[in-house]
């Protein structure tokens, strides 16, 4: 029996799609460094466009597809994520020959360890890690990116500036203290995110992404803290009161400072939210740009 | 104590962010209709722009203007939450005078009465009405969109005509009523959104999209089915199996039956997710565009 | 045509079963107190349980019970959200009159106005309410309970007592400042939660727990804080560092102090979680006890 | 420097408390088994209890326990995930040495090759591998135990038997074809769990505990389905149309054949909860029993 295709067939209103395909197909990945093999638990959202006189997009190929490509990582060929994304894409517009367009989204959790000062008390911080890459066949282009998404802390550099004022005027005897010192303020658990273009021949690591963004905030945050790390990871967030307007902005400085070497259409976003530990709300902050508006 | 404005001073790093603002702001809201008041538990999404030269934006402005707004429509004003949406977006370009942006995005429960064959038997269907608008100081451009997201089912149309096959071959012997009756087939979940930009001068309401997109769909679905009932939308959902695709061109077939006399440059969102009963993860499609592009 | 009742059938495996019901059931709810209405939007999930021999429970009479007690609501007889909780679960015993047991669980977003300290600038601030009830027909007992949802803040007293000393240590010149005032140290927004059985005969009111969770907290949070309200709340915080332990304790203190004419069986649930600003994990205490315990 | 020990410090509320710990602890966890290593990316969630006298428990010991017996996992002495949990439930009694209680929660994406017909057309599946573990000084026991969350299909038997004779009274010239053939009803994507507790000196494997919960649903799901198999797995759920109540009832009876062997006491929870596609709400069915029970 050779079953009716269905899909082939035409629809019944003629209107293309910008996007068809499945989300939420969750995959094991391997990764192959040279140093390691790092396994992922990683969720994939996979599309290509479908022209109007076809009713229906092969659904099933877009998971063949991602386990064909799966499989090839496994047998050693795929270095990153942002790697398996764009043979994802590529590969789904091969196979989907109707196709124009295709995109590939994913995310997986990831660990990298971490300590404050003493090697011996390190532990696995959690990331989570992001790549997508778009295929276009009719304009003959091809863009991925790679990105993370990082847990950290911010201070608020505003309440500090208030409460310091306040405490001078009700403690005049420490008024010195009150200047010199850190001041009590809001902090809070805040979500970072930095997704950067990738170019063709380039190479972007994701633990530098993770870093710089680290680096960005008021504090990174550690699983174990015992009483004396734990003073100097508030101590240190304190010295850094940030808004999650300078988090953005301070991640955009370092992606200059690191990555001035790419080329100019190279797209970044660069965003903060923080859980307000004052508010039940959050605060957020964004940029979406290229390296040549950066650079202005 | 007149504190310390650490919003306007200069930042560290000169670059402008595109969005700056507060996130999953809960808030009771009341809507104005002729014929009665609607309560709506919503989260708003607020944001405006920010300079290169100034520090922060002042976030509690924007709970300010939500706040005034909302005040607003309890004394009567506001009949629709996109309403409510331009009411916001212009007041947070007035607020923060150094913006020259703003975004706003609610999201708010809803339920209509909805039954099958009995009014005796109605109960409240719950939907998801959605609002955003853009304001832009510099282009003078102001955009806003309502939208709807509708829980359905689909019952999919291609496993219906392969078990209709391979039913057909095992049974010769029904071969009539294989051929004349609706077939099993997976159904499911399905999730269906249409966002409709709202031009000046211009209104669309709420309960009619929802409609729309109910329309769309294999079937609708209803929280009370006695038995009888709960034969005929399983009848109707088998009688019209779609995909994803055909979902989103059905409602795409719909706006243009209902709104083409809508202005060319509308834009319009349709997209469709069917919780595959047969996969762990979904099916997707999605169309946006304009009226125009729509008409040709 | 009367369809065929499936569920009286006898089952293949004969196994009584504990809970069978519907879960997430969206709702809008009315309830009626002497000054004013509330309008919520609830989520509702109701269970009975079934005999080793009857294939199925009648799924739809949960539906119809609940749209009844609403209806009934409406109309004006249900005065909090536990008060319909038991409407609910009685009539589900009497409807399913094989079952011998019944349980209901709302959760519904809940406002009320709050302010630091100038009355003009309230605002409504974001609670959960729960209402539970369980309905045993053999035992003949009925239970039912009220709760809230808190979000407030807590800062970590151990931190800043370590950071008062290291600052001691480094800053001998500032040790009377150091030791008099607060110190800096994490702080974060926390989620506290209590739960207070309603014996017959007593009413609990919702609002008085939302108030009794918040003042466990290192402070309350507020949806708007113009810069010498925010100060406060930072200060407030700063003098009441709490671990999610001190929350829970503190809870069960004032219920102590506002509840301990309740009978001595009466069962209660605190519960407190901190979103660590400087962890990505959650710190958590609980404490399931009943007033006579407590009273010990 | 010797920093303060608040947490050992006396409470201003003398009250015990159930349960203080961490929730939401992100580890990568390696599981050795003979034929190869199962690497897993888990969540846990730990908690002791603490005495009225001590106002804080020592959070992070939580965390250096679950580093501790991981990095023994790695080194390869843990063969399960509930052999991990039993390790750290035990260790946290002996680190928190006023403890009497300890509990531990894991949860963790796990994947198993799967095939209709073909085995060259598997795919991984998605399941979810549950442990937990209570230790308890006082009364000298400890229980641990595993679980398994399975995404599959449920097919309505009512709305099978409504439609059937809602078609044979229309269609009265196709009575054998309706009569003899699976006719069509509303299937759904549904999700059921299999507790089952692990007594000291016996084994569960929770790939055993997936294929029995997968054999009791009216179809596992597959991820890749090209049309003929699709066909197949349509054709089986219709062939065994399910209720909820069904499908725990069915893993019970599994659980007696497979299971009976071990000691009366052992604890058993079976659940099934189905995304109903014909309502917005899901249907569910629990039984939490025990193995003497169960044989009655």
């Amino acid at each position: 029996m050779v079953p009716r295709d269905v899909q082939t067939e035409a629809p019944k209103n003629h209107f293309k799609l910008t996007r068809v395909g499945v989300t939420g197909v969750k995959k094991p990945i391997i990764i192959k460094r040279e140093e390691r093999e790092i396994y992922l638990s990683a969720t994939l959202d996979v599309f290509v466009d479908l022209p109007a006189n076809q009713k229906g997009s092969h659904m099933s190929r877009n998971v063949e597809v991602i386990n064909g490509i799966i499989e090839e990582g496994v047998r050693g060929t795929a270095h990153s994520l942002e790697d398996m994304s764009e043979k994802i894409a590529k590969l789904l517009l091969k196979k989907h020959e109707y196709a124009t367009f295709s995109e590939v989204k994913i995310r997986a959790d990831y660990f990298l360890e971490r300590y404050v000062s003493d090697p011996a008390k390190k532990g696995m911080e959690h990331y989570l890690l992001i790549a997508e890459a778009r295929a276009d066949k009719v304009r003959n282009t091809f863009r991925k990116l790679v990105g993370v998404e990082v847990v950290g802390m911010t201070a608020c550099p505003c309440a500090m500036e208030t409460v310091r004022q306040m405490l001078a005027e009700q403690y005049p005897q420490y008024a010195e203290c009150i200047e010199n010192l850190p001041v009590i303020t809001h902090n809070q658990r805040n979500r970072s995110t930095l997704l950067m273009e990738v170019p063709e021949g380039y190479d972007i690591e994701a633990n530098d992404l993770i870093e710089l963004v680290e680096a960005s905030l008021s504090s990174p945050t550690f699983e174990i803290l015992k009483r004396i790390d734990e003073g100097k990871v508030v101590m240190q967030a304190h010295q850094n009161p940030k808004f999650v307007e300078d988090v953005v902005r301070d991640i955009l400085h370092r992606v200059l400072e690191n990555y001035s070497h790419l080329p100019d259409d190279v797209v970044i976003t660069a965003r903060s939210e923080s859980e307000e530990s004052i508010h039940k709300h959050n605060a957020f902050a964004e940029r979406i740009t290229s390296m040549s508006e950066l650079k202005e």
